[in-house]
C-alpha cells in the first residue's frame, strides 16, 4: 500500500508518537520496511553442489542430520533459508547401506531423482525404487523412510512446502518407533494402480482411518511417477501438438483421484523444450523452482539471462517475466505454490506485450544476487 | 408411499369423488398403479442378437436408420424401450464403406466395441480407430460420426443416458451440414494425452467456446480407452491385490480432469473375475448394465441364476442383490447411473447378511421375464 | 433422434424382422413412439380444488389416506399422475385434531401453506407452526409428521421429487413406531438459527449420525421459511432494484449451509410481479410449477394465455417460452428441477428473440389440455 | 524437523563446510534458527490505544497516511509488524469531514466498528453507514473508500490478510483516479439483499466483468453485517441452545452465496459468553484475533490468564490451549485464517484432556511479552 512522506516540522512530534506506539507494541501503517525480504531470481549450479554433497557425505554423519540435505537459500530472503518464500528446494544425498529413518510431518515433500540407482523411498508401507527423473511423493503426514541398496551416492532434489506450513504455525513432526516402517503392499503397487491412463481402482478408499487424516483427494496416492513414462509422453506429444506458447509441451503430475495438483500445496510439472525453441514471455503469481533434468539453454527472467545445463536449479519469482530458450532438446522439472495462490483468489497471469512477446535481455546472471 | 385399503360402504361415494377429481385433472395420492413399470433382471444372448444384426444389415438401409442399432428392451419397462429405467443399451452394426453421418445430441453415448476392425469414431475433429474391447466416448453435445474402412461387419454396444435426458425433457439433437466433420487433430491424440497415468496436458482448455458448452470437467476428453491397457492393468493388479469382495478387481474409466465418472450421467467399469472366483453379494441403488467382454460364468440376481458367456449383456436392477461366479478368467464391462444417484443423495449400499454373504439360488433364468 | 421413414417394398421384410426382434426383447432404434408422454402447460383452479378438498375431508378417512392429498395430474403425462415429468404437486388438507403420522422417505418434500392456522409440521424433533405463505421443508429421509391444533381446515401445496426418485428406482419409505416423533428442540428453532441473514451457527453438524445420512449440505436444515420475511424482502427490494427482465424480483429459498438450492433435487422461489409489470419471454430446460400466493394476472406459455388468480397452480414445461403479466401486485411461489438439470449438464436458457422480447398470443387456455 | 547435535572433533571441519556452503548460497537442513519468529499470546488495551489514536489525529495528516491506522505488532514476530503470522489487526481513526480516498488491493480487509457514528464505507458503488458492532467487508480487489459525515472521531478495527498475501508475493495495489468512487446502488442495498435469512436474489451475478475477477463465491457480496441483527440472534439462541462447549453460542459471518467463510482467507465470528460462563479448553491450528465488543472477563491461553474488557484486542496463537471466562454477558468478535489452513489440509483440533477440561492457571499477563 501507498506510503507517503512526512512533511515539514511535524517530524519530531511524529518520532515521539512512534516511540510511544512502539512501547505499546504498535506500529504505524504508513511506515514500511524500506527493504523487505523478497524472492530474487537465482540459479544454483550442479557443478558447485555435487562437490558439496560429496563433502557432506564425509563430514556429516546421518545420526546428526537425520536427512543429509543442503537447502538452496535465496539471497533475497535474508534470514529465511529457502528457495522461494513458500517452498524449500534442497539436495539430499544418501550412501549405500544408509537409512534415513521413518518419520512423518505436516509439510508435504516431493523428491526428484538426480543421480544413482538402488535407493528407495517407502511411503505408508509401499516401497518404491528410484531412478533418475522419477518424481516421488511423500504427502502431509505420511510415514516415510529412505534407504539405499545400490552402489555409489544417490542424490535427489527435495521440494517441500515447509515455509508455508510454518507461516501458519502448523508444523507437526513425529518420528516412528522403528527405523523402518513395515511394508504392507507390493513394491511400487501404486504405479500400476494409477499409472495406466484414466483408469481408477474402485476398491481403494480415499482416506485412511487415522486422525489427522491422510486424504488421497487432497494429496496424490501415487508414490512414484516414473520418468520413462513422462519422457515418452512428452516426446510423443511434441510431435503432434504445439503445447503452450509460454511453456511448450508441459505435463502436470496430477492426483489421479481429482485431476488436480499432486499436493494441496504444490503443483509439479515436466516440460519439454525442443531444440531451438524460444517461448513467449509471461508472468504469473506463484514462485516457481525449476530443475533441469536434461539439456542446455537459458531463461530470461526479468530481463536477465540465466544460462542453465544438466541438473542446475533456478528460481522464477512470483510475477516475474520469464521465457525459455533451448539449445538442445531439454526437459525441465518444476514446482510451485499456484494451487494455494489459486484457492486464495490471488492467481494472476499476463502475457508480455513487447515486440514479438519476448523480453530484451539487459544482463546476464553472474552467480551473485 | 403407503397405500391403505378403502373400507366398507364409502366405496361408492369414493368412486364418485374420484371421477370428479379425474374431470379436474387430479388424482388421489393413495390410489397407486398396482403394477407400475419396473426394471427386471434380464439377459440378452449374443447368440440371438448376432443373427439379428446380420439380418438388419440386409433389410435396414442406413438412410432409413441413420444408426443401425437394436435396443435391448427390458420387459418390465412396458412402453419404454430401454435396458434400465434411465439407460439405453443397444447393439449397432456398420458395414464396410458405410458412414453413420455426423450429428450431436444432449444425451451422452458410450461405445463398447465387440467385433470387427477398421471402423472409427470421430469426435470433435479427432478420429479414433476401434478394436474389440475399446471403450469410446461421445459426450453430451459433441459432434461425432462413425465410418468403416475395414472388412466385414463392425459391431459395438451403445450405452446412452437418453431415457434420463428425456425424463427432464431436455433432448436436443442436431445434424451436421456435411456427412463427416473436419478432422483437426492427430488420430487418437487424446489417447496419448490422457493415456499415460496421472499426467495432464497443461495447455488444454476444459471448455470449448461454444454455447451450450462441452465441458471437459463434466465429461471425459478421452475419446478411446484402449482395451489392451485396461486388460493388462486388470491382470497385473489381480496378481497383487484382492480388489473388492463384491466386485473383484475393478477399474473405473474416469475423466482424467477430475478423477470422477467418465460422464456426468454414467459411470463405466472394467472388471476381472478370476477363474473360480465367487464374489460376495451386495445391493445398491443405481441400475447396471453388464456386458461380457470375455469369459464364462454366472451371476445370481435376486436369487435367480443368470448364465453368461462371451458378448452377452445383462441387467442388474437398482437395489437387487447380486454376486458373480466365474468359470474362466472373465472380464466384464459395465455402466450405470450411480453418478446421478449419488449427486441426488439417493445412493445406498448394503452387504448381503446371509450365510457366507452369498444368496441361495432359487431359480434359473429361462430367457423370459 | 432423427427417425427416417421406411421406403418401398422392404416393408414386409422389415415387419418380419421387427417381430423377430420383439421376440428377443429388442426394439429398433429408428422406430419411435409417435405420441410419447409429454408435459403440457396446464393450470388447476383453486375454485375447482377447494371444494374437492372439502369433499375429501368428508369421504376420505385419514386411516385410508395416511396423507389426504390430491395430485395435479398433467394430462400430457398419461399414466404418470404428476404435474411435471419429475415433480409432484398436490393439495393436502388436514382437519383440526388430526395427525398425519410420522414417516420418512427418500423423496424430498416441500409444503407451501395456503389456508388455515394452527397446524404444524414436525421435522426431526423440531415443531414448526405454519401460516399461509410459509415454505416448509421435509428433506430426503427426515422423520416428519403433521398435526392440527387450530380451527377449520388447514390446506397446503405439497411439492415432491418422487417421480424423479422413482425413475432411479430409489424409493424408500419407512413408518415410525409411534404416531408422532419426540420433540428435542425449541419450536421453530431453525428459523432463528438460519433466519438472520448470512449468519451461521458454528456448533451444528452438517450430518446426523444415521446411515443413510441426512446431509444438511445436500438439503436445507431450515424447517420453515416464514412468509412475512420473504414478502417484506421482496417488496423492499422492488423499490430499489429491477430484478431480472424475465422474472422480476425473485428470491430463491436457499440452503444456508451452501447458498445452493434448498434441496439437492428442487429449487424453490418467491417472486414479486409489480402491478402492471410485463416480463420478457425466455425458455429454459427444467419444468416449473407455479403457485399464485396472492394477486391476479396471466402468463403466456408457448403462445397461449393462462389467466391466474389467488391460489391457482400452473405448469410451465421445460423449454417452453414463457412470460408473466400482472394486473395487481402479485407474488408467485415456484419450484423446479433445475438443480438436477444443471448438475447433469443439461441446463440451457434462451431469451425470446421476437419483437420487444414478448410472444404473440395465439390462444387462451380453456381449462382443457 | 528434528535437529541433532554435532559431536566431537568434526566441528571445525563442519564449520569450514558450512562456510563453503554459505558462499554457494546454501544452508544445511539440520542447522535451524534457535529462536525463530513465533506468534505470542498478547493483549492490547483499549485504554492504551484510544489516546494513541487521539494523538494520531493531531500529528498524522491524512495526506501522509492515506489511512490513519495503527498496527498491533505481536512482539514474537520481530521484524514483521502484525498481530499474527498471517493477519493484520489495526485500529483506524477518521475525523469528521475526512475522506480515506478510493483504492483497491489484493489483500482482503474487514472493518469492525468500535466507536462513532456517521462514517461510511463505500464498496464498488454501494455506500454503507457504520455503527458500533457492524462488520464491514472490503474483499480482494474491490474499490473502496471511507468518509465521515458525523461528529467526533470514528474508530474501527481493521483486519487484513496482508501478511499472507505478501508471503505469496501477490500484493497488488491501485489508487482510483478520483477521491471517491461513483455510487451505483441504493445505500446499504446488499444488507437487504442478503440480510433476510436463507433468501438469495436470483438476478445477481457472482462475478463482475473485470479481470482479475471479484468473485462473490470467493468473497462475500454483503457489505455490512449490522450488529443489531447479530446481537439479537446471539441472545435469542443463547436462551434455546448451549452452543459449543469450547466457544459458547457462536455465529459465523458467512458468504450467503456459499455458506462458507466471508473471505477466501479469513473466517469471522461473533460469540456470546453468558455471565459466569466458563468454556472448556481446546486448541486448533489457525491463529485467532479476538476483539471484545462488550463485556468483561478473561481468557486462559497456554496457562496464562489474560483479563479483558470493552474494546480490548487479543491474540490466541495457532495450536495454543485456550478457554474463556465471562464475568458479565460478553460478546466477542474474532477472525482467523482457518479457511486457508483447512484448504491446505493443515487443520487440527484437540480438546484439553485435563481435569474438567480446563487448564490450571500458571500466570497472569503483565502487559509485556
Amino acid at each position: 500500500m501507498a506510503v507517503n512522506e512526512a512533511s515539514g516540522t511535524q517530524l519530531e512530534e511524529l518520532e515521539l508518537f512512534y516511540e510511544e506506539l512502539r512501547q505499546a507494541n504498535g506500529h504505524p501503517l504508513w511506515v514500511r520496511d524500506p527493504n523487505p525480504p523478497k524472492v530474487l531470481p537465482f540459479l544454483w549450479k550442479w557443478s558447485d553442489y555435487r562437490p558439496l554433497l560429496m563433502k557432506a557425505m564425509e563430514v556429516v554423519p546421518m545420526e546428526m542430520a537425520n536427512r543429509r540435505a543442503l537447502f538452496f537459500a535465496n539471497p533475497g530472503l535474508k534470514e529465511q533459508k529457502s528457495a522461494t518464500s513458500t517452498l524449500l528446494a534442497n539436495l539430499q544425498v544418501i550412501k549405500p547401506g544408509e537409512i534415513a529413518p521413518t518419520h512423518r510431518h505436516s509439510p508435504s515433500a516431493l523428491r526428484f531423482v538426480i543421480e544413482g540407482k538402488g535407493a528407495f523411498t517407502s511411503v505408508e508401507g509401499e516401497k518404491s525404487y528410484m531412478e533418475p527423473g522419477d518424481f516421488v511423493t511423500t504427502p502431509n503426514w505420511t510415514w516415510h523412510d529412505h534407504g539405499h541398496e545400490g552402489e555409489g551416492p544417490m542424490i535427489w532434489l527435495d521440494g517441500l512446502d515447509q515455509p508455508l506450513v510454518e507461516k501458519f504455525e502448523a508444523l507437526f513432526w513425529e518420528g516412528y518407533e522403528d527405523e523402518t516402517y513395515p511394508l504392507s503392499k507390493a513394491n511400487g503397487l501404486s504405479q500400476r494402480m494409477y499409472g495406466a491412463g484414466s483408469l481408477r481402482p474402485t476398491w481403494v478408499k480415499y482416506r485412511d482411518s487415522g486422525k489427522p487424516f491422510i486424504d488421497y483427494q487432497r494429496d496424490s496416492p501415487m508414490v512414484n511417477y516414473k520418468y520413462a513414462q513422462a519422457r515418452d509422453t512428452l516426446f510423443q506429444l511434441a510431435k503432434e501438438t504445439e503445447g503452450s506458447p509460454f511453456d511448450g509441451v508441459t505435463l502436470e503430475y496430477v492426483n489421479p483421484n481429482t485431476g488436480a495438483a499432486a499436493f494441496a500445496t504444490m503443483a509439479c510439472f515436466a516440460q519439454l523444450l525442443g531444440k531451438g525453441q524460444h517461448t513467449k514471455a509471461h508472468r504469473h503469481t506463484g514462485g516457481t523452482i525449476y530443475h533441469v533434468i536434461e539439456g542446455r539453454g537459458h531463461s530470461v527472467i526479468g530481463g536477465t539471462r540465466f544460462d542453465w545445463g544438466d541438473k542446475d536449479t533456478f528460481v522464477v519469482p512470483s510475477w516475474s517475466w520469464h521465457e525459455h530458450v533451448s539449445e538442445t532438446d531439454a526437459v525441465l522439472f518444476s514446482y510451485n505454490d499456484t494451487p494455494v495462490v489459486s484457492k486464495l483468489g490471488l492467481f494472476r497471469e499476463e502475457a508480455y506485450g513487447g515486440t514479438g512477446g519476448q523480453q530484451a535481455v539487459t544482463g546476464t546472471f553472474s552467480g551473485k544476487a
